[in-house]
């Protein structure tokens, strides 16, 4: 051990030895989006699916925490114990599930047991474990519904998991369209375990699975033994009246439901949960649940959800009897009207005569933040940024949402972060835009 | 879709058919240990490695956040940017990354820019991020001492990766062991990249490297083009003079270095970071650094690190000067003395004389949680619960610490969590378990 060390032994990587994750395609393209919105400040940025934070208020954070603190006391819980609650580690599977499970009966109708839920650090958490548990191997198929949110697909790259999706026609999910993608899988010799699956106003597309069909995706669960992993973060800032979700409609423990607090109360406390009421069986004959398989690799993960944030999160929740859908009736009515200029907008920038003759359609989601809309030219990167620098308009490329490419002639509008002045604006724009790619001979 | 669905159809699941880190032999008997102290209340416990939260205040989380808003609020930050700081998912790197930096610099002499920090979910989060980063595939090898913390190793099973451990002497890691690991890995043709370290008051082993092998290690890792992964989370809590850590004497960008605020701070909060300076060169020559490959795989795993958490912990480092380990002097005073008041007891139990007879040691740790004691019967399952139910006294079997074996006739003792009084009754009922042990004909 006595060479001298010479300067050039400084450590030094080459990206190519690092996972391969790292070298993802959509990751890239994100980053360009980000860069776009960097470098065109004034651009109007239909991109980020942020909710909008004028209804938070700073000073609620010290009342919401107050309030849980103030609950653990009236409960019979002393200085001391409540002092260790918060400031020690906690219980893997979380703290607060008799809250949530309890706010899940008044508002989903969603009946389970705490015990088959885990507390996470925000929905990716969720998305993570689960497929971590249910992948074995490279025989296991995990489905999702394409386009899809990248959160599911970057997780399983990061565990190495190909997914196959399934492709959503432009009026939203089809029954057959799974069970083909399933017979397929099924054919190569493969082992379909589950589909992942936003039901209500999906990120990236807008669609909405209608009840008829919601059951009859449970039924084709069933058929084919695969569970459903349903994720719906927009349901509950989204008009009333909502559609049932899936686990309301599941007698047979087909449905792992994921929640989110990030859009309906607090993006920044990072709460998240997985519903996992599935009973698993070992040899010999010992049953756990699926939660507790989950909490199990969590404690690899995370080790615990912060009962700082989850303390926040109860505070909110007994603050409206767990009732998340009316602490968002304001906030659902204000993406509802941003969605409404929306529209409103694009209809008066293109009337229904020019449509076809332009190339351009969009759906009309009656929730969520998101829309898709078809344009008559690749809606790649370089589109992005004419956008950006010649019309002072940025959107999201569908394109990043297709697991197996597709979608080059759309693009996402979210509408969720935008005043209706900037809104009216940013789509007049956007329709100027439009009109110069149409006709540009390219 | 028309079949009836027999109720047979409920979903269950065979543990089998699930990812096999979900039945890793280590977390099974992890799960032992909480089932005996959950059955054996009174029993006092050498288990738990967690803080003593007696210096802990539920009112200063308050104030530390507090301490934070108007920290924000002196720099010129806004009403409205407070709120969205608060509120919104904020980016994946972390929000205190200048604070974590400047403390780094006062208290630990690592002069690093803020830009190489990545805020983690606790420190565990930052051992996934690194694993998953540094090796690609099965040809890489990720090294470990052995007796290992189990978070690395845990982490290493859920991403499907084999650890190498290099097996510690009684008296601590050896670079020459090390070394012979990377010959006969480069051997078999694989490709060594990194090297997983507890240098200060190691968890489980109780052992601290001296700063000459500290340095001989840094040259080893120059030598062997390989990185250290520095994790030394009972540091700041263990009394002065404290030795330099290996990123203080990295001049090289050879270490990763993992923090964690957990022991010293707040546990709660899931706040710990990695410090990652390394250059990262892709095909084209462009450059990034290591910190940002962190950040990508984190947007998979968690989004970000709530900015909640991060506020209460920066509230802390505000409030003094990053000095983290002057905010510790009172708690690494209370774990001296614990371990003083534990190695005292042992010494009364078993006078220098009567321990060949006996057939125990152990080690004299002067900081950290831990201390290893080597003892004359099996030390399992069998052993702990017969010491749980006769003797009322809790310990950790070594061998759960041994990714490959090992460390039967080892138990580890922890300090931390037990007032003196406890202490002396709890290594008296341990030494008549060990008396008694030693006598069986078994």
């Amino acid at each position: 051990m006595s060479e001298p060390i010479a300067a050039s032994t400084a450590a030094s990587l080459r990206k190519g030895d690092l996972h391969g994750s790292l070298s993802d395609p959509v990751l890239d393209t994100m980053n360009f989006l980000n860069e776009i919105t960097f470098r065109y400040p004034k651009a109007i940025s239909f991109a980020p699916g942020r909710p909008y934070d004028g209804f938070f208020d700073t000073e609620e954070i010290f009342a919401h925490l107050r309030r849980y603190l103030d609950h653990l006391a009236a409960h019979g819980t002393s200085h001391e114990q409540i002092r260790a609650t918060m400031f020690q580690y906690g219980p893997t599977a979380g703290r607060i599930r008799e809250l949530i499970a309890s706010s899940l009966r008044e508002d989903e109708n969603i009946d389970v047991p705490a015990e088959s839920i885990v507390v996470t650090v925000g929905c990716q958490e969720a998305m993570l474990l689960v497929l971590r548990a249910l992948v074995r191997g490279p025989d296991d198929v995990f489905l999702v519904s394409s386009p899809c949110y990248v959160g599911i697909t970057g997780a399983a790259r990061l565990l190495d998991i190909g997914v196959t999706g399934v492709e959503e026609r432009e009026d939203g999910f089809r029954c057959a369209d799974l069970e083909l993608a399933i017979r397929t899988e099924l054919a190569r010799g493969r082992r379909p375990r589950a589909f992942y699956v936003v039901p209500d106003h999906s990120n990236p597309a807008g669609t909405t699975i209608p009840v008829k069909t919601r059951h009859d995706l449970l039924e084709l669960a069933a058929r084919h033994d695969i569970l459903i992993v349903e994720d719906s973060p927009y349901r509950l800032v989204s008009p009333a009246p909502h559609l049932p979700t899936l686990k309301s409609l599941d007698r047979q423990r087909r449905v792992v439901h994921l929640g989110s607090f990030s859009k309906t109360a607090f993006p920044g406390a990072r709460v998240g949960f997985a519903v996992a009421d599935q009973l698993v069986t070992d040899d010999t004959g010992r049953t756990s649940t699926l939660a507790d398989e989950l909490a199990k690799i969590k404690s690899m993960v995370t080790v615990n959800t912060s009962p700082l944030s989850q303390a926040v999160i109860a505070g909110m929740l007994i603050a409206c009897g767990g009732r998340v859908s009316e602490l968002n009736t304001q906030a659902a009515d204000y993406y509802a009207n941003a969605m409404r200029a929306t529209l409103r907008q694009l209809d008066r920038c293109f009337p229904a005569e020019r449509r076809a003759a332009v190339g351009v359609r969009w759906n009309e989601p009656d929730g969520g933040f998101f829309l898709t809309m078809r344009v008559p030219f690749t809606a790649g990167n370089a589109a992005l940024e004419r956008s950006a620098e010649n019309f002072g308009v940025i959107w999201t490329p569908m394109s990043y949402f297709y697991p197996h490419g597709g979608g080059d002639h759309s693009i996402r509008l979210s509408v969720s972060y935008l005043t209706q002045e900037e809104i009216v604006d940013g789509i007049t724009r956007l329709a100027h835009f439009i009109d110069a790619e149409a006709k540009s001979p390219g």
